[in-house]
């Protein structure tokens, strides 16, 4: 079978796990990646055997005087790609739309941190894979877009749901960063509610209302979401948690093994022996579970660096119509990468 | 005017400030306060010239060991006192209730700590101060339900509400606490949906249907609350607005003057030259209110350690009849507290 070819515009901390995910495909291989400066991670790069590019001319004498090795300039990379997955930081995606791959006839793939009109569609692979079926843009939707979608999608499509609440607690930075904050502080972030995953979810899920609120709190392994959801039927909470339990992409814990916070369950992730301590899935947590007056509520954690890397898989396979069956993709996705 | 005679029992978080605030009033006077231990806490009751009472006759031998000036056991407060403020930690105020204050016929304050079964009633001043007026044992509830039932009772005085939803994003200690975390987690808390947050809402706003989802995360400054409030008529953002505004105990922020977080609301606590950059205020987002499809929402920050006081100096006043008028008791705290 021969391989298809994906340039990772942006090897940080979406890039570096998609390349990573992409060379354990059969279907596909890491073309390059690209950095802008001699970083560790433009190093992990060349340790990883990933050919390392640099965004332009500076950046290559910037790895050669660092004793990288390096391929040259991203825009040769532009030439030998099947796709590009674009995982450069938010609007720069859109802005290299415009420059790059539009002028070189690519497809590529974007990531949350782009308006949705970046993409033809936004996609997540349990929900809308067919409708990236051969598209030339398409946008992964964000962390908590995904985690959400998911967990409204399966219940959605199983029971007959109204209006969604949720509210977001987010982790204000990645593990890696050590140069923002807050250290002591909550930040209502967006200020005003319904926030803007409401609609970005709605551009999976365009039938169902979900108002969103948000905030950032001092701490970096992941986002804690609560959902209040109306139903429109008698659905006993034991219907519920069989949605959440039975579908793909979600894993449900037990508070009584020990799950009392976000810091257990990456605990767990490091113990399963996860890359990086990668979470691919929902973390749901069972005992949440609760019915009241047709009104479902739960707990769910995200890990936001992880969460899309098997959805950028999918996608890639969407996009170049490897693989037109989405339960196939996401089957080949998810063994490659243990979930 | 002669005044009413105070003990406060537990001098701690919430003790001290109450001590502080009623000696600020001309109808009450500090009678003594309790320690069990010769901490720094006890050495700024002696500081301060609050009568200090051991719990124990081993606590008042380790304030003689410690060189801090006691007045003996509490058992010799309680005799002179004409009111007990009960401010020890959740659960002790029952305790005392059974094994203290009625024996001796003592009529008490308790804190929201306790269950809401310890008191006759549960108080929150602008909103039930009558039915406590002439009661034995009165429960102050706690900052959370304290700082809701405002916000909330002061929209259902106004506008005709449906159901609310509340999200809570809880500081996980008080700043002085050194001893507890979590230092970098999101811990659901209560893990089940409703929480018992709501239920509480109910002893003081008893008609009301109020659901409240809790978390606890690294900060120590302030609570912060997220509120998603139905509206049964056609209130627009400006009603909604005013009614915040105009009522009691509450402060508008605008966030173009800076307010981003929690932590800049508790930096401008410190630049009011408040006692402890303590806040009486729920301290509401002007910013943040937006009324969409007939649901209102904001946020608001609580300061957890403070917001309770004006409330105990009020239920004090109604508990021994000293003001049968709730706006008058109310204006008498808030002038002295500079509210």
């Amino acid at each position: 079978m021969s391989k298809v070819k994906v340039a990772i515009n942006g090897y940080g901390t979406i890039g570096k796990r998609v390349a990573d995910a992409v060379s354990l495909q059969d279907d596909m291989e890491v073309l390059g990646v690209t950095k802008t400066k001699p970083t560790f991670e433009a190093r992990l790069a060349n340790d990883k055997g990933y050919p390392l590019y640099g965004i332009s001319k500076e950046s290559v004498k910037s790895f050669e005087e660092a004793g990288l090795k390096t391929e040259g300039v991203f825009d040769s990379l532009l030439e030998q790609a099947d796709i590009i997955v674009d995982c450069t930081p938010g609007k720069v995606g859109a802005k290299n739309k415009e420059d790059l791959y539009i002028p070189k006839k690519l497809k590529a793939i974007y990531q949350g941190g782009e308006k949705a009109s970046v993409g033809e569609t936004s996609f997540v692979a349990q929900i809308n894979y067919d409708s990236s079926i051969g598209k030339d843009h398409v946008r992964v939707v964000s962390c908590n877009t995904t985690g959400l979608s998911r967990a409204i999608g399966a219940l959605s499509s199983k029971l007959s749901i109204g209006t969604v609440r949720a509210f977001l607690v987010r982790r204000s930075v990645d593990p890696r960063d050590s140069s923002k904050g807050p250290i002591n502080a909550i930040i209502p972030d967006p200020l005003t509610v319904p926030s803007h995953h409401g609609p970005d979810i709605q551009t999976i899920l365009p039938d169902l209302k979900v108002i969103t609120s948000a905030v950032k709190v001092p701490t970096t392994l992941m986002h804690l979401h609560s959902l209040m959801v109306e139903l429109k039927d008698d659905a006993s909470e034991s219907d519920v948690k069989n949605v959440l339990e039975q579908a793909r992409r979600t894993k449900v814990l037990h508070s009584k093994e020990g799950f009392r916070s976000t810091a257990e369950v990456i605990e767990y992730a490091r113990d399963l022996g996860r890359s990086r301590y990668d979470l691919y899935e929902n973390m749901i947590w069972e005992d949440s579970i609760v019915v009241k007056d047709k009104e479902a509520y739960f707990f769910q954690g995200i890990a936001q660096e992880s969460i899309v890397v098997p959805e950028n898989i999918d996608a890639i396979r969407a996009v170049l119509e490897l693989e037109t069956d989405a339960e196939k993709s996401m089957d080949k996705t998810d063994k490659t990468l243990s979930i």
